[in-house]
């Protein structure tokens, strides 16, 4: 362990692809890891103990939102987001760099941060790293994520290149506004859009500042897989070896396979908990939308042998009544069912990495969920 | 117990209050009971586990929604109710007369029944005591209810009369219609509106007519609490003492426990429920609106000493967080922690009566909620 009790230990490599363990302030991270979103304090249907129950080791929850609301000083003073949501485990929060740029108003970028209107009552705010970073501080987050521009895409060559400079700025005033505390971390994020070139360098830049992990930002944006694995295959190599690799917002489970077998460790993403609020559930078999009507009589659970009473316990015949009828057990039941799939993914491909059979496993996967793709519906 | 397995056995007696155990075919009930309302075979926005954590006995479902989807006999087909709704323990559903009149769309009512449109999609559709209590037989009800009219309110003493009548006529035909099997039970409901005359004649028909427990119909439709603790007292005693007697639709923690010192053995509301999608907790020390901005810091929780989680783990502040954000959580959490409440209200009656002592905890708990009541919003 580096850093006074946070650390990163590496327990297996299977080609590019490793297995670890994340050691925080509130208690260990198996990578490679998903992290579910907890955005406004709350993984959104699910009780804590669900998360917890099905394997999540830590969760992800958004900066600009709880500024926003409830306020990060109420946090603060409520003894921190462990205690405010009742997850004891370890938390992620993200800069709020990427939300003031999608969901904010007015927003005016500057040197010095981002001047933005809330989008939830129009008041004035302002967030720099130095604040951004005092933020996730007051929230308690075990990962701090350095302030940046999450840059829009489409980007010529010379935008990617003034927004990636931009945040490595970004980066540094984050590192120096950081208080090191044993178990806290901060990770950098690195930039450059789809050119390899300013990705190499953004890597290159932020090494030389110094961070407990290493983010990759700027992707899934639209760029497409093909697009996002090649930024990996480019980027990965200039990361160090030793620290966590953190894929943000992403993705599908065809996605979080090709990317761990890229060499990245964590992941975060909408997907199975907002998937699961519009019926649509993930299977090994692929995906399945509950809403259609060919699963009115089907007597078949989504997963018999899962332990997660959501996938085990419910025929499609009811989750698919529940959700013609807007029934709040139907979010409740398909985001537990989602969450829970996407943590025995991650469970299969640190066993198969474990194991030194991680391309067997994923090409076995994604030809399964290849096959499937004509009874999936989006 | 009578009836082939299904019974009730009377443990104790304080004043007009009982204290009882009911016995069916998936379970037994304490009494007195509160049964949550699952309309359409949800409680909603908890899991069955959650309800049956808090305590309950036994769920209610309602016919006239589940006949309208998913249907009756898909549910039949696809292994009852029981197993539809992953309830393994006892479930009582209504016959569809009150959802009827006050639901669906052109009714005509006629001696037959009620002819109806579906409020969902239009369809025509027929309930007949007949039709009432097959599709009750197909859910698989452990508690079937007679098909009656809920009488309008108010109504003139020919216009109670004329429906009371009619109910009886019905009711008569549900007995007929019934199948009788070990461990199920076919309850008759009293009505009359509020006419003791028309009380005591609807109770001395039924029990003619003889029934495995007796329901009071037709009340908390608008005739106050005074009214309905009036109409208690005179139709309790015409009631047998050997079978349980259920107050429909009953109701706020006062109302409840007014109803089971006048003999009332089981209730059921959509109260604790939709109150809890409502932002309103029910405490010991009153109701609380969470909505409202005095939350907004307080770190206390809804009820430390509780056994319930969603009580006991999260500050007043979060739950006031998570309404003010809209969040799917916020209802979960308030809906289980008024279940529960409702619940351990029953557990607190249930001893009161075992020692002896239900007049001084009821006129404690009234007063103190009378006391607060500056304090509660509706």
């Amino acid at each position: 362990m580096s850093n006074n009790g946070f650390g990163f230990q590496l327990l297996a490599e299977d080609g590019a692809a490793r297995r670890g363990v994340i050691t925080t302030a509130h208690g260990e991270i198996r990578t490679p890891a998903f992290m579910p979103v907890g955005t406004a304090a709350t993984v959104k249907a699910m009780l804590p103990e669900q998360v917890r129950g099905t394997g999540a080791d830590i969760v992800l929850a958004n900066t600009y939102h709880l500024m926003l609301r409830p306020g990060a000083e109420r946090i603060g003073r409520l003894g921190g987001l462990h205690r405010f949501m009742n997850w004891p485990h370890p938390i992620l929060t993200d800069s709020g760099g990427f939300q003031v740029m999608s969901l904010a108003g007015l927003r005016t970028l500057s040197e010095e941060g981002v001047a933005f209107r809330s989008h939830i009552d129009g008041a004035a705010h302002m967030l720099t790293p130095e604040r951004s970073i005092e933020i996730q501080h007051l929230l308690d987050a075990d990962i701090t994520m350095a302030f940046d521009e999450c840059t829009p895409f489409p980007a010529t060559f010379e935008e990617a290149e003034r927004s990636m400079a931009l945040s490595m700025r970004w980066a540094e005033r984050s590192k120096a506004a950081f208080r090191p505390r044993p178990g806290y971390a901060l990770f950098g994020i690195v930039q450059g859009s789809v050119y390899p070139s300013l990705r190499a360098l953004s890597a290159a830049r932020l090494v030389e500042i110094g961070f407990d992990g290493y983010a990759i930002g700027g992707l899934a944006v639209g760029e497409g897989q093909e697009t996002m694995f090649s930024m990996l295959d480019t980027t990965v190599p200039h990361l160090p070896k030793d620290r966590p690799r953190y894929l943000m917002g992403v993705g599908k489970p065809a996605d979080i396979v090709g990317a761990v077998l890229r060499g990245i460790d964590m992941f975060d993403c909408v997907i199975p908990t907002r998937s699961g609020r519009n019926a649509q559930a993930f299977t090994w078999e692929g995906t399945l939308n509950l809403r259609n009507a060919r699963h009115a009589d089907d007597s078949a659970q989504l997963d018999p042998d899962s332990d997660c009473p959501a996938s085990r316990d419910y025929a499609r015949a009811y989750l698919h009544h529940l959700i013609k009828s807007g029934e709040i057990l139907g979010a409740m039941l398909l985001t537990w069912h989602n969450v829970a799939f996407y943590q025995a993914l991650m469970e299969r491909l640190r066993q198969a990495i474990a194991e030194g059979c991680l391309q067997n496993v994923a090409s076995a996967l994604l030809a399964r969920w290849q096959e499937k793709s004509d009874i999936t519906s989006a």
